[in-house]
């Protein structure tokens, strides 16, 4: 693990933890963050000591999104020909989106633990993990509208799979703040913990959990439910059954049933 | 504004008001209603002063859905060919299916406002709203099944998206009465309003509250949340990105900036 | 009907219903299970008197899923070329998908009655039904997971589209048990039946309604539903109106009319 | 049929010939024939007794493309802001697209019938008919490359389906001329004719022919070819036998088989 | 082998020859013939020996296509209610299609070899093989037009992947006969031998080349072609990945690159 | 341009030459070629200078394909466990792709220059480039069902949108050397040059022709093609309709149309 300067990253447990770290800034996302998380989840994709990661931010907030001189700096490379600057600015957008797809495509789950404030760029960045938990004080909101411009690095994409498609129109729309218990009721989280300390304690006891299972049956699962958000049944079906062709082959069934019938917690390899 | 038979259309405050005004017939929709709604939408996409649409229901319902007097002068048009009528019931579906296409497609968000009856045609009509809300007294059924036929205008299209399919499958299978708080509860609706003037006072301050915003961000925003239906994340990440290529070059964006930094209302051209 | 070794099948009223048959080992699915569910399907598909089907099983438990022993069996004839032997395991799982997509493309609604465990399989079997009920004492469990394996015959593939995404990964990532309440908040199951009287006496009475209403409608509806849950809503719109193009010319159109017209129930022909 | 501006239109043995009429502008498209296009292809449609389309160009040319007076007024309609130019020229290129949309999904045949200069927009026209004949002085080019933008009336979208990749790239790319031997080799089009009279005497031959045809037949036939344009195999299969569930209880088979058995000529009704 | 009443069946060289054994009747399609070539692409899918299928016809002619005594016989089926008959007619269609769903999802490379009549519902049966070839004498026509109906079990579905869009419209408007020269030059036919003979040895020759490569590459190969056609490229790319994952980890591969090495014919298991 | 053992790179005219450069090796595919090519399509693509490429192979051949001994090295690799070598090889699968996904998705048109040999991973390559060109000489042959696989990074995913699919099947399952004439004839090239010299400079005048073309017209042209391989017409519309409501504001239009009318060469801005 490297340092990094927007990150703090531990690993114990199987589980990395990555923490956004710049609580004085309310975790905004500036250059370095959006550069930095794509080395990050490379390392947790490509290191098998790591099964589960939790996400969280340092401080009272989450994140407050992206961090506004970092717009002023994109805007400020733009020229005089119109044609021109769309090229650029289609360029920025898609490599500030790629920075989101390396979460998204991590091959090992990705749990969001957050409190306080999840505004704009947050929003996008945790619908890009795979399950989002908060605590009582977690706020909500999809700031985008309030600058003028359609969110363009995740949230319109994601969230509609995530929450339902009424309320998602009305949020995207408004920009209004939601708590944790509307975000539990619309399925924005799956959980709420009382204060953040149970947060924690909670997520870090949900990702131990996952670590636990064997890594090949976790990752064809996250692969498939992934595949799904996509394609068809039929597709999925056909896909699952060229997986397994390969998985179902590892030493990790026998392994699993052995620990069942002998009723003790399996061992699995990484 | 012309003069319509079926509606009555006001603008105020960049909000129009589409309301069915057939009160009397419980606001069924009749051969004016189906070609009436298309000049409305059209009208609303072309004028810039429209931010926003209201659509509601004159009188103590929503709407008692299509008129039976035109299904029965639809039947009146078939002759005695099989093949023949088909052609001609297949236009005149993809006909009627293209007045609620008028209003999915619309680049402005559409907001219902339901009380009372809700049934059969007006399902699918709010089916292709952004989002709905109603009031206490609504009652919502899928009543196509109880003509003998399956829904060919959009509920079987449209509201999967919006609730869950195994809650889905049960209404239209059994055409029972859904209430205000379960049409909360399955996300049919986003929030319940205790009677009709809440209704309509709540419903149009969240229309001002998003014609305050720029109209630029709102469509994008549309734009977005409407192919997301219909796309996969990575084809939506790629047309954003083209998309804001040309929008965040908007003078919208800095008026928003300035006013949030001045911490005060922005104002933006139609 | 013919005789089942896993099943037992009645016919009463128009709905067909299929019990798991084997409580004494808590309706596992073995070898006949597989094979048999295939034939009782095509059965009610071909069989025009039977226009709902209720799936319940037999005993405290709706199904432990999967017969351990048959999975044994499977192993048993892998080879040792990783090759051949991937060939072989990969239409091994198309087979056994083959059985749930017989229950997913019935042409009839098919009703889920769970009571008790209905654990790893039998999450993939409701999944492929058109809606579920439970009983209170109902325990929901994704158990592939914990036996070293991605759920291939459909968990992974349907049941997103039922339930939120984020739970969706939750359970399948974790294995853990969801009761009844739980079920009916995140949509897995329609409703909460006190116990396992009130669920078979509820679900029956769903079964009968539905089985009262126009047969065309009814499979026209269930075929439309079904095709949105990979399709575009035009390519959904289109296909609805080259589907009601023959469908409208039904007499269950003017028989249902006429009911509604003198406030009688409709009776329609198979 | 009205008069027009742009076209001559004519109506014999069931075929309609549609001829660009603007001889001396080498059929250039003006304003007039970006909209009467669609007038004359909503009426080709709407009557039943236009069986197939011949399109062509009067003169020595069939079309210049687009007229650049057109171009250069739809510039002068743009303003300061980037973000409501930009929606405007969107707005401006879906309409043009209309255009030929409305020639692509005509319900019947459309024949093109090629002389001379075949430039820019005319390939987006030729590529959105069914078929395409040519003389052999015929010239093809794909022009909007040398006016500095990527062809957005059809060209790119629909040419790639029927002449090859590779090839296809070269002419967008370089603009260079094509003709009419090349054409045939690289399927642009499907016979060359030696001179202008053995052109429309033999496109006016293949219209003839196909209008003596079943046209319940000939519709659904192009219904299904530009359907697998854009769907799966398997959802072709699906979508006409839905269609032919309809269609097949048609007098028109009976009439065929009827003809095929006592080797006459059938006679089918409009 | 069973004995079938339409077929004659052969198996030497790891090559099933499968023939159309009804010259007397230029090969119609009757009843038996629809379900007879189901059971005979079960056994060649399951049997490992049969690496290569080439599929033919006994007598002057390929086929003449479908037996209109069987036309007759579904028309018989039909009753009074136009609902209930497009139900059975969906049904029968699907029934018919599946015949050649089993010829194109076969595992094993499907070569047809074509001499005298191609046509109608041989041409859907050719379009679902791997390659064409034929002899001088061969003469296609898609007949479907000429009897009233548009094609309905694969020409139309499968055939515009093979030959190019316009020609692929021509044909199945005015059902023209194709010789031998124009199938090759329009892609519908791989190769021209100058007679019956020619023909027969020279296909044969093709599959046995084929019947001597690796079978696990080769079903992979025509797995991923056959995925192809209906499937994006990323999707593709992901697709043999995952596939390969498992099949890159056979002996086949050592196989195969020792005799590459050693300059000697590899040997390999069925 | 940095240094690279497996290519050299020059540019000229604003057209980059991009060669494999391993000729005593039949420029075959070795570890150094697979990184080196995504760094000098990074360079290429952002380098504004660089408006098209040409690929071409040092010596008598283009390439042999994929060095054998690499093969070797990626099996080296792999363990005892069926499940985690899977992993292994899907993920080295997916980076060897990403090498020919860097060609593909170059947003500048790449023209491959094809002599002698081109055979296995050397078809891949030339698949992912945008038009081929070859000389007499040239040998084209899918080697890799030879190695007993299916060849696994873009030749069966990209080449059946190129050549037609009948004779796509035979090459691939066959491995069959093709020629020059029959190259040309089946859509692999566009054109064949007499000798490697008529085809380096052939090559490059179709280069720079298309490098004195607006950069943004070009790519959009490129973009828009690219798109259609995989998605429907009407995306295809609407996608291109959004791209150019930001590319038509750009000077480049204004300064083609004024060399059109003063009859002059444009000169465009990188």
């Amino acid at each position: 693990m490297a340092d990094y300067q927007a990150f703090r990253v531990e690993l114990a447990d199987k589980v990395a933890h990555v923490v956004i770290n710049r609580p004085e800034k309310i975790n905004a996302m500036n250059a370095a963050f959006w550069t930095e998380i794509i080395d990050i989840f490379r390392w947790v994709d490509e290191t098998d000591e790591v099964r589960v990661v939790v996400l969280s931010g340092a401080g009272k907030h989450f994140s407050s999104g992206i961090d506004l001189s970092l717009l002023a700096q994109i805007g400020s490379q733009l020229g005089k020909d119109v044609g021109r600057n769309a090229q650029t600015l289609r360029r920025k957008i898609l490599e500030l989106q790629a920075s989101f797809n390396a979460v998204d495509q991590c091959r090992k789950p990705v749990l969001a633990a957050i409190q306080g404030y999840c505004l704009g760029g947050a929003i996008d960045l945790v619908s890009a993990c795979d399950m989002r938990y908060c605590a009582e004080d977690a706020q909500f909101a999809i700031k985008e509208i309030d600058i003028g411009m359609a969110a363009d690095v995740g949230t319109l994409q994601r969230l509609p799979r995530i929450i339902g498609d009424g309320m998602m129109r009305e949020l995207a729309f408004t920009g209004r703040t939601v708590g944790a218990a509307e975000a539990r009721q619309i399925g924005l989280v799956n959980q709420v913990f009382a204060d953040l300390d149970g947060l924690q304690t909670g997520v870090m006891d949900i990702a131990r959990l996952i670590a636990a299972k064997s890594p090949i049956a976790v990752r064809g699962t996250k692969e498939m439910i992934r595949y799904m958000r996509d394609h068809r049944v039929d597709d999925g079906l056909e896909y699952v059954a060229t997986w397994n062709a390969a998985m179902l082959q590892s030493v990790d069934l026998r392994v699993a049933m052995a620990a069942h019938m002998s009723k003790q917690n399996p061992e699995f390899a990484d």
